[in-house]
């Protein structure tokens, strides 16, 4: 008898996850604060309360066996006390709490000497400030919010000491802006058993203000060299953690040919939506093989991919049109997938387009005809 | 707004539709008899009800905008109603009706020429037996019951007149043994429009007692002449019933090179399953794709593909379990699908599995090893 799985968190990712559970018959609750979330209807069990209160969280694990989570900002106290009462939550609580945490994850790396760029942490923007100008080699630097951040928000750019009071007036850290060639991304899987298996290397290009990915290419453009260097950096960072699921491992290319850490997710993640068609397992697979304690399973690409996010249009917020649609069906070895929300705003991810081809010149006249040829309008 | 899509049928094609359905936030209706179906939880809205009831059938197709089936067994008469009324009802009623019953089935080859084996319509036994010695040249025969057969129940050999006796008292149809060289399946679309695609034709190797799958390969081991023919075929078949949807026409290779139409199926079929993942579109996507009118997708395939059927052990009944299954696990493009029955009885279908592989032998060592590998046990 398979366990019962739960989610914390019912959006895309869940989603997706929930997909991938469809061929091994597993049965998998969900918990989402919205009674509207993508994953409402596709789950054995789907409970709506907060991710964040210890309660609600403590109540929904007591009713599952193995215990995850799509979204990192949850109730880690309570994944603590089930852990303790011995049910199995991966990833760990204890890997949740550095990641959910800037600070804590930047020390992390720091302590496990894994590359990433320099930062000090700071405690207000006072310390912010005082920092700035003891140690202006740090600048341009960007100034990040400990806890809370996410897509962008949470994220001030400190160009030159004038600008050092846009510091957050938080705990945060100030970590030297990397001139970046390429951003480029490893998904890691790990097992309890200690199986460890990567996913290709892949390139990002991210929206130049959204702090969105707007475009994903697999695998990365990159030597040889860079490629061995991003994949141990990932391997390293997972063993590092002692993660049992995946782990999302950004990485920036400097223009001095460093590859250093970004930041990670511990979970299934926006760089690896293209794995669902385009390698031999997909990361949703992997991330329950993994919490399962499956072996790992084998992640080599049929083809180049190629992934766009599709964000609701400038403009437009109310229920959500997707215009374009049919003409992207007509085109071969192009995937839409749509993420159920009703309503579109401003820049809101509603859903994304896996492209493929065995020709990269022709992935990229595919991405770019798929890029004009879909908009999302009310 | 994309319209609320209704399935007749909540087993494992069903499923695999669902999942299908879920990357364009589809949705979808099911109606089935058991309680316990595989799709209860994965679907929008799910309605227990008999399929074969004009009332239970009529009131479901009222709550949806498009109405498909994942089996042919169900109430065309309120199909029939539903369609007279608006509905869109798709595979149409009149083409269901037509397939239910083999002996509308095998006249219908013969009013369009399409080729099939040679073949009387009988309305009893009394009536089989003179039929049978009349026409000696027909022997060996199958006598089929025109309704209500399935995977192997209602046919019966007849291999010399002496075995007329076993003919049905009931209506059906004698049709002459196809001593065929290989079985193949072409799984055709067709969308409101009138576009037509097929699947890349395959080869099925069924169970020598049960008249089941046991292995299927794709792409079919045939000369370009054979497959030629196949293709064009399983084109006409579908043009000459309409249809719109899937039509998976099962396909005889006899010893004289001759290819001749065993049966169809107007639906998503278990030759076609190995499409979810060697295919660039899926027989699911496609099903979808036809009836909501939207061009038809890209059939090429990736990689060679084999699909094994997991039949339940002789002689184990009760809750399944899946012995081999981490072995299976370890097997790169090995993709084991089970159906969420909970209970095993002896050949019951419980899942399958698709095999993957760039080459063909070592696809073919893998299916032995997957066939070897798993046993559905108590």
């Amino acid at each position: 008898m398979t366990p019962t799985l739960g989610i914390l968190g019912g959006g895309q990712l869940g989603l997706m996850l929930l997909q991938a559970a469809i061929d091994w018959n597993l049965r998998v609750h969900v918990l989402d604060p919205d009674a509207d979330a993508p994953c409402r209807h596709l789950c054995t069990q789907f409970n709506t309360g907060s991710l964040t209160d210890y309660d609600t969280v403590y109540q929904f694990g007591q009713g599952v066996d193995v215990l995850t989570i799509e979204i990192e900002r949850v109730n880690v106290d309570a994944l603590e006390a089930l852990e303790r009462e011995g049910k199995r939550v991966y990833p760990q609580p204890a890997v949740i709490r550095v990641i959910q945490d800037k600070r804590l994850q930047k020390q992390f790396y720091r302590d496990n000497n894994l590359p990433t760029a320099d930062f000090t942490l700071t405690d207000n923007r006072a310390d912010a400030i005082r920092q700035i100008s003891q140690n202006p080699a740090l600048l341009p630097a960007f100034h990040k919010l400990g806890r809370d951040g996410y897509d962008g928000r949470g994220v001030q750019r400190i160009a030159t000491a004038a600008d050092a009071d846009k510091a957050f007036d938080a705990p945060g850290v100030l970590e030297k802006a990397v001139d970046f060639e390429k951003e480029l991304a490893v998904i890691v899987a790990r097992n309890e058993r200690g199986d460890v298996q990567t996913f290709p290397t892949v390139e990002m290009v991210f929206h130049p203000e959204l702090n969105l990915v707007e475009y994903l290419f697999a695998p990365a453009e990159i030597t040889t060299d860079i490629d061995r260097q991003a994949q141990a950096i990932a391997r390293q960072t997972a063993d590092a953690f002692g993660i049992v699921g995946l782990l999302a491992v950004e990485l920036f290319l400097d223009k001095a040919g460093n590859v250093l850490i970004n930041e990670v997710a511990p979970r299934p993640h926006n760089s690896g939506h293209h794995t669902i068609q385009a390698n031999v397992t997909s990361q949703f697979e992997q991330h329950w093989r993994a919490i399962l304690n499956y072996p790992l399973g084998n992640t080599d690409a049929y083809q180049p991919a190629a992934m766009l996010n599709l964000l609701g249009e400038d403009g437009h917020t109310g229920p959500a049109r997707y215009e374009g649609l049919e003409t992207l069906l007509t085109m071969p070895g192009v995937f839409p997938f749509f993420y159920g929300k009703a309503i579109t705003k401003p820049f809101r991810k509603m859903g994304h387009v896996t492209v493929m081809d065995a020709d990269m010149d022709t992935l990229r006249q595919k991405v770019s005809a798929v890029k004009t040829g879909i908009r999302v309008v009310t």
